[in-house]
């Protein structure tokens, strides 16, 4: 069948919107028809070329959301109508990732999905010309249609609106499930945050969610305090205000250091400063963002030895499959809010306006309806 | 009261035997006359002058067993004549972090222990000619006689040997500690343990306990190795006999990366391979080792982000008053072992010739006995 997408045709470049050819779905593949998909930093990553990995002509985009058309032979758990959320992080229940409780990282088709390729080897993308176009994180959602694997498929409930719950299928889940999953904080906990973009946001209403007794919230920008709070935050530091060091600060802040902190900034040398600022004895620090190709974190084992922690996180820790559905339901029952960080949406032909309005630092997220 | 006690007058010299003066204890103190002391390598990094926060001159040893002579005012736990084991990381039971599951840091008595001081800001020894002494880590063990707080006391029964329990107050705790409270090791796992020194071989017999499939030791040493096996080691890597990286080495060996690995050298470089070798998803690093003044650890913040914890410990996180008891219980029953790793015996006129055992790589340990 044909579709458009926006393609990504090199490093550097404007996404270039077009008819694709989309091949149907093999074995154990499923046909999507995309309805919402957000922008994401991880797509701006790959587009720039600061990804090592990255690869094109790719249609990228990992963030949405959209109804089945269509299963291959041997879809068991999904049928035409269904509607559904795409998952990069896959959840075949069957590898040795799926069944150890310690981790979301399923690996059943790790190799052929970081090679922009379906799990047989092969893409269902093409040009006109009939070049191929390779799959990005295994989603593509910058496409109007597209094909994954159904252990790539989250099944939610069909009254959710696609433009809000597409970013469920990344930043919200990422941030929710980096307290949940990865931290699993407890009620009464002090916590740091350290970016208050999308993902910040995020971490905060999940600590929120958590009962926390405090969230400090910590940003060089003062416009994403309101946002901030709204969400949860109960304190606001702007490093550049600070005098003195920003750890021995962030340590005094909450009564001797926090019992969680979370860098959703990709800074290495924030990364250090959260870690620094968790408390002597328990605090944990996780890491959430996506730090430069190359880039070291540091510290000195007496940070380690003196009892914290240092995590990180992939997707929140999150088993797609069986917790984006739940989290769906959260948004629906009100124990979530997705709608206030919706701050632009627009159509396919206009999204390159939308990675403009990230590098501008102007929308918390963007998304793109078909 | 005069008692006989090895002094370290300055840095970088050796140790002066001599008679020093000491003062009764105080309330909540006890007197306790120290039958065996083990030398460790935390004495010799203080006495060489490389720990900056060394003090001079101070009676160093924290790892000893006694008996108690006396006690001060408002003492309720013990009396004369209980067999006891100094505790350099003390157990108030009351503050913060004694209350805190989590963590085993008491800071009921850390600022005083840190300046060589009882908690009442003054030192119990002196010279005969008046001039104070410092305490050491809180114990001073290599004096004949000594006052601790009765918060760093474990009482301990009273049929086990002096010169062989007096190792758990410190290597024993440490490394078995590591394994079953800040690890805790499940059975079935897979480790590799970095350095086969004491706390090497005692990590070893910790994961033996607790029911490992396979325990990898890495040394530079190939005679370490015999030893490491008769306490548990299944595997032995020599990282100059591997050809390319040692971390894929592992990685492989292991079937995909170690459960848990334990770092006990003190050198940075190995802290990473020990982080890095550990499983993706769910493989976590423990640091023991003590790192030369101002060394750093780095990773790319990938490796936790794709799921590896990195984690540290002191004392095994272990509580002394609780935790040391039972595994003098344990040495009792058989269920761990000491004595291959006294590998020499002294009195303390000879204090010197076991730092220089230790120098030489001689000695698993060498204890000295009054
Ligand atoms: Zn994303
Ligand atoms: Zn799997
Ligand atoms: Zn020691
Ligand atoms: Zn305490």
């Amino acid at each position: 069948m044909r579709t458009r997408a926006a393609v990504a045709v090199a490093a550097g470049k404007p996404l270039e919107i077009m008819d694709v050819n989309l091949d149907g779905p093999k074995a154990g593949e499923v046909l999507v028809e995309i309805k919402a998909t957000g922008i994401c930093h991880t797509d701006e990553f790959t587009l720039s070329g600061a990804d090592p990995e990255g690869l094109f002509p790719a249609i990228l985009g990992h963030e949405g959301a959209g109804v089945v058309v269509e299963c291959g032979p041997g879809v068991t758990g999904l049928k035409p109508g269904d509607h559904v959320i795409p998952l990069y992080t896959p959840e075949c229940r069957e590898c040795d990732y799926c069944l150890n409780p310690k981790t979301n990282l399923c690996q059943a088709i790790r190799t052929t999905q970081g090679a922009g390729l379906m799990p047989d080897g092969t893409s269902r993308f093409s040009t006109l010309d009939g070049d191929p176009i390779l799959h990005y994180m295994g989603c593509s959602t910058f496409s109007n249609h597209t094909v994954l694997p159904e252990i790539a498929l989250a099944k939610v409930r069909e009254d959710a609106p696609f433009d809000k719950i597409c970013y469920i299928g990344c930043g919200v889940t990422t941030g929710i499930g980096a307290v949940m999953n990865t931290a699993k904080v407890e009620i009464g906990s002090r916590c740091v945050v350290f970016g208050l973009g999308g993902i910040g946001l995020n971490v905060i209403q999940g600590l929120r969610l958590a009962g926390c007794d405090q969230i400090v919230g910590v940003d060089l920008n003062d416009s994403k305090k309101p946002m901030a709070e709204r969400f949860g935050m109960t304190d606001f530091v702007n490093p550049s205000e600070v005098e003195g060091d920003l750890v021995p600060y962030l340590v005094d802040l909450t009564g001797g250091g926090a019992d969680y902190t979370f860098d959703a900034t990709g800074n290495v040398k924030v990364m250090r400063d959260a870690l620094e600022c968790a408390h002597k004895g328990w605090g944990e620090s996780v890491i959430i963002g996506v730090a430069p190709a190359g880039a070291e974190i540091s510290t000195r084992p007496f940070q380690l030895v003196t009892g914290r922690v240092w995590r990180g996180t992939a997707f929140g820790g999150a088993r797609g499959r069986t917790d984006v559905p739940k989290i769906v339901d959260w948004y629906m029952e009100g124990k979530i809010e997705i709608d206030p960080m919706i701050t632009h949406t627009m159509g396919l032909d206009d999204i390159n306006k939308g990675f403009d309005l990230m590098h501008a630092g102007e929308s918390i997220r963007a998304v793109v309806t078909y």
